[in-house]
């Protein structure tokens, strides 16, 4: 069986488990993930023995040829997406409709109940996602590209660093590097933070910060490779002199980075993954400089399940890919993070990056 | 008065029309368009007399700096957005919360329901996008930078285009060029689609199509420049022979978006400027290959209100800033599409875009 057809069918034996008439998918990733469909607008609906999706005009062509065997509504231009939906869903006779909770709006559940004549809408939960958590060996492989891609492009990048060149001219390029070497854009919007902005977790590059103003670059970047599979990278690289405080700082989150990556295991919790990074980062005096999550899937998003957080009670599986992604964050100094993407596997881990991360390396 | 705070208090006096105590506004640009934060994850409440955004501590310095004098709530990492909404709204003692329909999920409405005790929420819909959709003289300025950008670009990569490069290769040198043009990135993913496949409105570039396989290329493209304001063109370029067929598409797509075009008033309707276009379209006998709208506000979204289509009871106000796109896409053989971005001013409308679009223009 196809793969993509295969997924449609494991979210078919969720919907009889769950004793639902089918399903309404709403979100543009799940709907590509089910059925391969790289436009947008579109739905799909997923029911006990017949998919359809609904779309209109602008994507009748691009179906045909993206999703060949799969039954397409095309709406009229007159007619509402819940229209269409509810003309469907009339047509072939549902009682009652699951609905993707966390992606269809109020409005549109408002309006899509308006429509509905003899149908309950029953809310469901990331029964999508939960299928996208786990990766089979072809989503791994383009996730190996894309790591692949964003490795290739900073090691470029590196070595064509000076000091001089802003923060955006950095970021353009390792972008157009990236581009180059087959990827469809970035993951998402890349962050060259030199000195004191690397203590803003997501700052943006700016065309008045230059390489060099400060001892060191923070670099936070990803590939979008083939099929919008995602990586996530960062490294800092310095490009003055190694302080004692940059050093203790670094050696820190490089600690707590690898002791999380050697608890990644099947049966581990995320909770735990998160734990052993944030107590050693606490113990170090740390702890409230590193405000955020730990890490997060990847895949077609670049945020995605599982999160690796306190609280997070997700069992770790074979096939999950996430980021490890500490940080320690000093305002007014800046903010040193290391993140590697990895696979759960059988017996452990993968690390699927291969940058090299230790002080050694950094130093100029 | 500051043009950030100005749109908040215009927001104020909507609130106080409807009647509403407060309004959580959820939606990321809708957030950055009052406040100026450039972040995510965060949302904003807007009360009678007070202002206060909800975010986390990934944020508490960039806030800072970008939002100075307005009140932030960093929440802990073990509170949830809607723990620190319920919080919050607490705090302050509203007994009534309006809400953004189209934006706020079915989940979080339903969790946020949960944690809120005497506060009931009210729905509401497009009311940042109400005054969004309305343009001051420093968002114009913007947007005019945006389109010099992609402008500037494009005439850079019609220049150097030749046969035999892939089409990904020429959208990877225009988003280059883009960027270090000033564009902090494209206003969409690039469409350069060659003959037969720019058939598809929505074509993504490909690796294995390349310029010159067929007459012409369609090349849809746009620039985020400076506070993510938007740009969005379409020319197409010929690079082969000029059919008879091409040229009788090409000038009823011409003559239909300048009909368009001069159509653009105050007072207009939207659905009369689409009809402007559509009608001439249809009278050329190719109506069933004009399969979308005619066109969409842009700004700090490439899609945006007012909607110019069939329907659209969309009154035209000066400030407002559209695009305006008809397009005929004939199966097998390719499509014309021609795209400005046009202000409707005091007196009639000012096409912001210039580059050539006559047929003699997009001659080899």
């Amino acid at each position: 069986m196809d793969r993509i057809l295969r997924r449609r069918e494991a979210l078919r034996a969720e919907l009889a488990a769950k004793d639902l008439a089918a399903l309404l998918v709403v979100d543009p990733t799940n709907v590509a993930y089910l059925t391969g469909f790289t436009g947008d607008s579109s739905s799909l609906l997923v029911g006990r023995d017949r998919d359809l999706i609904l779309s209109d005009g602008r994507f009748t062509t691009q179906l045909e040829q993206e999703c060949p065997g799969l039954e397409a509504y095309i709406r009229p231009s007159v007619q509402t997406m819940n229209q269409a939906v509810a003309h469907v869903v009339a047509g072939l006779g549902l009682s009652s409709l699951g609905f993707e909770a966390a992606h269809l709006s109020v409005a549109d559940w408002e309006s899509l109940k308006g429509e509905l004549k003899t149908t309950s809408l029953a809310a469901t939960e990331g029964l999508v996602e939960k299928l996208r958590s786990i990766k089979d060996a072809d989503e791994v492989a383009l996730i190996r590209e894309a790591v692949a891609i964003a490795q290739d492009a900073f090691l470029k990048l590196k070595g064509e660093l000076k000091a001089g060149e802003t923060e955006k001219d950095a970021a353009d390029r390792l972008e157009s590097h990236m581009r180059a070497l087959g990827a469809t854009g970035t993951s998402f919007p890349t962050i060259v933070a030199v000195g004191k902005r690397a203590a803003l977790p997501h700052a943006r590059p700016t065309a008045g910060t230059r390489i060099g103003d400060d001892d060191f670059v923070l670099i936070d970047w990803g590939a979008s490779g083939r099929s919008s599979y995602k990586s996530d990278l960062t490294r800092v690289v310095v490009t003055g002199n190694v302080t004692p405080k940059f050093e203790e700082v670094y050696r820190v989150v490089l600690t707590a980075q690898e002791r999380a990556v050697a608890a990644i295991r099947p049966g581990a919790k995320a909770q735990d993954v998160d734990a052993e990074a944030r107590s050693f980062i606490e113990q170090a005096g740390f702890g409230r400089f590193f405000d955020h999550g730990l890490g997060h899937g990847i895949g077609m998003d670049v945020h995605e399940g599982p999160r690796l957080r306190r609280e997070s009670p997700t069992i770790l599986e074979p096939g999950m890919v996430v980021t490890v992604e500490p940080g320690i964050y000093l305002p007014d100094w800046g903010g040193v993070r290391i993140e590697d993407d990895v696979l759960v596997t059988p017996d452990g881990r993968e690390v699927l990056s291969s940058l090299p991360k230790g002080l050694d390396s950094v130093k100029p």
